[in-house]
């Protein structure tokens, strides 16, 4: 695919340093910059590759001074990172799938599915599901009973959606992740023995929510676990029985919400994060990777990390200490030591 | 469905507060009590929503006594989780299965199944294995060489099950879990590369077992690993070649355990804990969520926070100074000064 | 399958201390050692075990000095681990597959597939994938389009690897994991909403690498993620996009790798190991397990610990002292106490 600096530049409404009429090839990163390519600097620590780069054109933010020469044609744009996804969607090649339905694929009669659907090779879709117009799925997908899924949505091959869950429009969920397993509840007999509490729930996913690979996320005890629109899930995510997550709230691989915990909107949420069963997360929240956070947070937009979780900055700062913990141990042990003189040099009154 | 409080009661020997003719039409989480509803309270978090309730009726514990006026029925029960679970059986619709074998599964010739044996769609079943009676196997599942399933045993679509393993009677095991899997033995060579050891046992789980989603069990190096009867695992956790796992005991999500450990009974285990390999965990020990247990526990019922794993208790209190670092070396350095005044004003005799 | 011990130490180069004609009938766990077993001590943790041993041998290291009479026969050996390796490959029983390609996989007219492959029941092989020969594909696995798989790859049961992906010579993938998914990259829009950037690159997994179940890689933003030869990887990792792992670097389970991330040679990475993005680790760094490394590591060959990460030893002596806070805080509060009653004293002149 060959394009013009011009036409990209029309395409993420950037103001052009350079010449219009240079030829793209396609997009790379920054610090593999090759004679053709486009790239781009969103994060400053890659700023000095620009001034090296055999790439043809850059993608920088209106505010990008260079303090040496810069050959590459530079592009200047609003937002680096939307711009970038404008300009991959035009080389984008996506997963293909065969259109129209697979015949190994076994869909129940009573299954509803929309125009223009795709059904992989050895999907399941079982009775009374509903799948919208212009919907993906691809190979080895289960569908259970009853789910119903929007439009425009994207199932990579392997997932599983359990009996009764409902799923939006414009969703994407990625390879083999699990949607509508039982909840985690067990009652404790008084002989020590657990008895299963059927999970008669389900997942509400609203729309334009992406989940990675490998996450899962279980049904309701009773009511809904629900995922509001615009969540983005990564990889490997735990999101136990009626948690709900709020609006644009984006959560990174290997997290881990215990049940029935309520996370607000546009929270970030860093990986490997463990929550407490049956807290609330105020709006906006910002949570460090590794954090356990054992408590409500009330107050919005706050920033927090550690385990409990407190303040990000006094986080750091307590943990700028503990580094020194042998040597306050030692000036505490010396100043015993000095007083202990003092005194003895007072009551001798040497 | 539609039944009175009276025959609820019955089922969870509970004690009627209110009237026995009420209809109740389903069950539902007590913070969203719907005219007609059955919900509990077992966790006092949630004292408050019973007194604003519309729900027809309450379980609540013997013991408990409102502090006002409250509209629904209680009946009175000794566990409320237990009762709930025999409730919420009679509300269960679980995911369903065609009865028989489908024509779309690959059966070996060689497999021996039991009576009443579901096996879904585009499942395989290797040589020699055997699935005992009542035994459900979801679609998309793989079943190995000699592996051994017993009765009333349900096992979800996409799970893997590698040759040679032995699942016992009554166990569940959720969607795209793995068992059997090899273990992570590599054998270290002078030139730092890896050879790897082959992981020739198998995993033996017994019965009453549940197994979450996306669950990895690896086989054994030698031997087995084992899970023993009652054992109930979250998603996603990480079971490694040789481990033991004590009958009883519970796992949350995100959990890894290390070669070759072995765990007590009736241990409660939290979140994303981690495991060092060849370590021994002592019965009824309680960790808790993120803990890193580097050496054996060998005191039962202990509790146990913090990486590495010490006393709960005394993490916490720990923990409140580690907060308070910064002000507790801000005291040593005023100390330091005070004793220098002091120290000079006495030697120079002022 | 029976075997002398002087079979065995031919294999593993051993000397013989003992009978060379004692027959061998399996290999088994020192602390479970029955007649006619040969086991090994590789760590010291389990040397009483030998003492009692009904084994009819034992591999040890050439430095093994028992401290009292053993009765099995000794077989000593240079690298304990790697002659186990050697041994247990005598008595491996892998994953059987039937040979060819199942009539029940979909394979694309367009797809190249070696000599000698396997393909099983229920895969799906998609347009210009090429598979070289004597490689394994086990059922229900599925390879997106222009994949490139080398030769004597095993490829076990529910692997989903996307489109463009590149996997080299003698790898293994195990059950359900996920190679080439999308990134988690979307872009922050003004309005708190996250537009998704297409991730149009690939991942290159060299040779000799064994992942293990459940893991997931995405795919690069743009160029790829790069998994080098000999590299190591155990369950329920995540790799996000970008990532570049050296050669020969071992990883635990349930660690995750941020966006990125570039890991040298010869790591050895603890289990739930966390990486901020954008970093860099030099060559031969030791990771304990649950670190969380916030920036780059520079000095090759260090061990460190804690979040975020410090050299190990010093995390643990600042830990031995996190143990001690409430004494210490003590101790200020009892020289505060001291120093004022030593300065009443001396300005009361008593």
């Amino acid at each position: 695919m060959q394009i013009t600096v011009q036409h990209i530049a029309a395409l993420v409404q950037g103001e052009i340093i350079g010449n219009p009429e240079t030829i793209i090839l396609g997009p790379g990163k920054i610090e593999d910059g090759k004679p053709g390519m486009i790239t781009f600097l969103a994060n400053d620590k890659y700023e000095s590759f620009i001034y090296d780069s055999k790439a043809a054109a850059v993608l920088v933010s209106r505010s990008f001074r260079p303090s040496r020469d810069v050959k590459p044609v530079l592009i200047k744009v609003d937002n680096v990172y939307a711009s970038l996804a404008a300009l991959l969607s035009h080389f984008d090649v996506a997963l293909s799938s065969d259109a129209g339905i697979s015949h190994t694929a076994v869909i129940d009669r009573q299954a509803e599915i929309g125009q223009n659907v795709s059904i992989g090779h050895h999907s399941i879709v079982r009775k009374n599901a509903r799948i919208g117009d212009n919907t993906i799925v691809h190979g080895q997908v289960f569908i259970g009973d009853d789910v119903r899924i929007g439009k425009n949505v994207k199932i990579y091959p392997g997932v599983k959606i359990y009996h009764g869950c409902i799923i939006g429009d414009n969703c994407t969920i990625h390879a083999n992740s699990v949607v509508g397993s039982d909840g985690f509840g067990f009652a404790h007999d008084n002989d020590g023995k657990y008895s299963k509490i059927p999970q008669i729930g389900n997942v509400v996913i609203e729309n334009d929510v992406e989940i990675g690979a490998n996450t899962v996320i279980d049904r309701a005890t009773m009511g809904s676990t629900i995922i509001r629109s615009g969540v983005k899930l990564d990889n490997l995510i735990q999101v136990a029985h009626n948690v709900e997550i709020g609006k644009d709230t984006v959560i990174a691989a290997l997290a881990g919400i215990s049940g029935s915990v309520k996370i607000g909107e546009r929270c970030m949420i860093g990986g490997q994060v463990g929550f407490a069963g049956h807290i609330h997360i105020a709006d906006g929240t910002m949570i460090a990777a590794q954090t356990g956070i054992l408590s409500s947070i009330t107050e919005k937009d706050s920033k927090i990390a550690g385990t409990p979780a407190i303040d990000y900055g006094n986080y750091l700062k307590s943990y700028a200490y503990f580094r020194k913990l042998p040597d306050l141990a030692h000036q505490i042990r010396m100043l015993e030591k000095e007083l202990d003189k003092l005194k003895q040099q007072i009551n001798t009154g040497s």
